[in-house]
């Protein structure tokens, strides 16, 4: 009989067939089909709350704000005075809740298709969103992001787009195409931004933010990846930022700091001058797996099988 | 990125250092710490609704019947006409769901130290006990099983220990030693018989059943061991019965398939004439083992480091 | 930093996508593919040296002698004087030394396709063959069961089939069907047994023992089956045995022990009188199971999805 | 039975006893326990050949030149021209690969305790040093780093600290304190650099990094902290750069890619001038982690316990 008591319910994520993380499991809090996906809230012992769609992990209690940080504060910095913004997916209402830190902001909507999500993360995730779902500044609408743009008439300054991976059959590997990244470009206003979350930057994984950076710049004049380290995804992470005006890369580190006091920001936990000064410092192999990318296109969409 | 959709939620039960169990999870049904132990009911694919104590397996939906029907009926068809019974531990309910099939029986206490643990097993495995504990025969008693026996003054039929396994600082490793026997042997009539689980008998770890076995010896005239294979535990499994008169060895398989009968006992999933036979008949291995136990008492318990 | 130090190198078995026994691995003494299936030696801390074929354990070193008596003395024992024994498979030689054993055998003739997995088993499981595959009375072939039996001459005593599961495109799936169970009974004397490696009795996984065991039922008068415990296969195991003449249910226990003393078969450490007599006892729901067989043919086999 | 055929060997590594990393194992390549730790060199399917030392891993195949150039590079190019340079532990040969890129460097000593760990990695590894031990410019030593500083005369330009975690019992603890430090600030020329290997940057797991930093800090005038993603490492990693004049962060680059090229460095697959100042932008939770350190001394290490 084994004399050590060790956990004993894990959590087992594929990163690919070869290589699998094991969370150990304090307590499995909801676990639902909702009408799009697999929604499982986790409690783990490392990581704290877990949010896991379709299997897959989309955010942590221990290091959320390092994800939603690096998602949102890069293209608000970016744009000069971003006072409309829509965010796409998001449910957590982490991104949200980010976006709200920035005092120009005067409205946001925030489009996700799975309302039940929404209302869970609302329920059993309320440090995710802090109370940002009741800001009067936000309209939520459940609805496909796609059709919400096509119909849309008011352009945004900042949109951002908080989805999880395109998975076959899944709800939003339709929003990794040319066409809807048009549709995004067309909702944004002159100095518009938007970013991307794209997937890990693993040495052999590069394929979907290689190819997201690639159909980005096909509609976009300024496209830039960065990457940031997820520590509960257990690999680097990467982010594309799509501009019409202005360049991230020229916002230097003071300059930010002076925004980030200006905009009443409050203390960030990740994100700060320096910081998205290394955000954009890429590696030499990651810049060279950036070309090799292919246009996604709704008639050649990019997805995982699963 | 993984293209397959395999199982994400497991238990991982180690039987020693070396060798682990992994169950693929569908729903943790609940998950508390009782006064006494930790209690988990778990949903698995394959085995359907276990209950884990401690983080030990104790018995699943699929096999439990296995598991209970080798405990229960041996002893009870020993015994010539049994009345009387006492069951120590068997929260689940389900020992108590076979003795009572037994027609002769008019009256069963049980004892588990763990209310809470009853309550719960009626409330998330109603199976398992399939209303027996609202049979007006039963009497349930909340309290240690040795103060219980200490004071009690009627005399038993038949008593079937169902407990865990000794664990250091468990509820019950003080369950297992010769002067626990010693009292169940006072409470014992005439014609009496107890069975009592007694771990594996995997080749590797037979130290608690011929333990058992050999203390047992010290009491009753006649003690037998036997061995049944409960699928869920991954292993085959180890009783003892002790025995006041009767040698369960003499029953042939026709008079049990008549007592069956006579008693009214019903249908039964796993135990027959046959099958009390092969029970019994031991390989090799195994009696060698059983030599090599020692007297368990309660200045020198046996039990397994948490 | 984990301050545990676990064994950290494992082989991990699905037994069923929803089950998985995880083998903690001291070394992996020989990984090869064959030109008929992938071989591994692989040292074991809980069960020393194993052998799995295509990622199914097949034996180990502290318990093969489990299996490989399970599989050998009832044949050999229900056959009243077996000289002459073919065996199909069983590569490691350990069935080869069991028969062996019985000192009124002259002739074994063993046939196994894989004359590569017999050279790794000698040179690196030589414990289990103690030699047997130098004793003059056997003879080795390396070819295709059936295409041996459709053309072999002699008749056989015994004939001792110890195969590898069927797996799809495996060596031997076409080695459980109807057609090759002719073939066994037209290559049998006239008082000749067969037993059969027949997979797990898991209560969700009978199909194939109860497949064999019906499909046998089709050509020999007689047909038995019986379970074992292997424990390093953590589940029980079924076997099934085809016989002409002797029934080995009407085979008492005296009379077993004076034939192990009679054909000088020594020291045994699993099989016994007693242990035969347990063997053929099965539980009520594996009788059950064992209805539902259907008739394997060869234009319908039954085979596991690799 | 599984219809699924999976990887089935694996490496576990525990990163806590909360969180395993499984690597799919391809091989074994070598096992073996030198005089002074467990090595083992495994073939795994998705980083390639891959060293443990004491069951953790060290560098993979795949991405080994991540690690080693961020290891290496900021440390030689902080140093305005590195003529010599002693390499600590670094056993894989990788960096001192890296080190000879720099054609200033006319003489490399890299002193390992483990002579057998370093003829393994030659063996086995031999990618990894890519023939640098033939070097005509090095100087291998099998000792213990501290007794070799103690005694040695010369001074170096550069010194690479490249050892295992602290482990409790293991080689390398005692090279991790103030004293040790004092020895090679002592050792160094008055430009003298040095980097340390300073284990992950994970949120919850900081205090090695942080206590490392802190105390280079009170013998070192400037001390720099920096991070990379080494994915086979499944996390962020950090890094301290000690310096007696230059200060790394004032490095354009601009400046450290003319360098590159005048030290005829050629390609290299991670680092440049942008990558540099990327590894230095360390995000505020991890600047605000660096403070909580504290000073290790020889008499009061920092261990894991084993």
């Amino acid at each position: 009989m084994s004399s050590e008591r060790q956990p004993h319910k894990w959590i087992s994520e594929p990163f690919t067939p070869h290589l699998r993380t094991l969370y150990a499991v304090k307590e499995i809090v909801k676990s639902i089909r909702t009408k799009y996906q697999k929604v499982e809230i986790v409690n783990t012992y490392l990581y704290g709350k877990c949010l896991f769609l379709d299997d897959k992990i989309q955010s942590s209690e221990l290091d959320e704000f390092i994800y939603h940080e690096s998602l949102t504060h890069p293209p608000m910095f970016t744009h000069p005075h971003p006072r409309s913004v829509l965010i796409v997916g998001g449910g957590e209402g982490a991104t949200l809740r980010e976006v709200l830190k920035h005092n120009l902001v005067d409205k946001v909507d925030m489009v996700d298709i799975d309302e039940e999500l929404v209302k869970i993360c609302e329920e059993y995730l309320p440090d995710f969103s802090k109370g940002a779902f009741n800001d009067p500044r936000v309209l939520l609408k459940f609805e496909d992001a796609r059709k919400f743009l096509e119909k849309n008439r008011g352009r945004y300054d900042c949109i951002i787009i908080d989805l999880p991976e395109p998975l076959k059959g899944g709800p939003c590997y339709l929003l990794y195409t040319k066409e809807f990244y048009s549709l995004v470009y067309s909702n944004l206003a002159d100095d518009g931004t938007v970013s991307v979350q794209s997937g890990t930057t693993h040495l052999n994984l590069t394929d979907l933010i290689a190819s997201v950076s690639k159909t980005l710049s096909l509609i976009f004049p300024i496209v830039r990846v960065y990457q940031s380290f997820i520590s509960s995804f257990q690999q680097p992470w990467g982010f594309c930022i799509g501009s019409k005006k202005v360049d991230p890369l020229n916002l230097s580190p003071p300059e930010i700091e002076h925004k980030i006091e200006e905009r009443n920001v409050g203390k960030l936990k990740f994100y700060s001058g320096r910081c998205h000064q290394g955000l954009f410092s890429l590696p030499v192999y990651l810049k060279e797996a950036l070309k090799k990318g292919r246009v996604i296109e709704d008639k050649q969409p990019l997805y995982w099988e699963i």
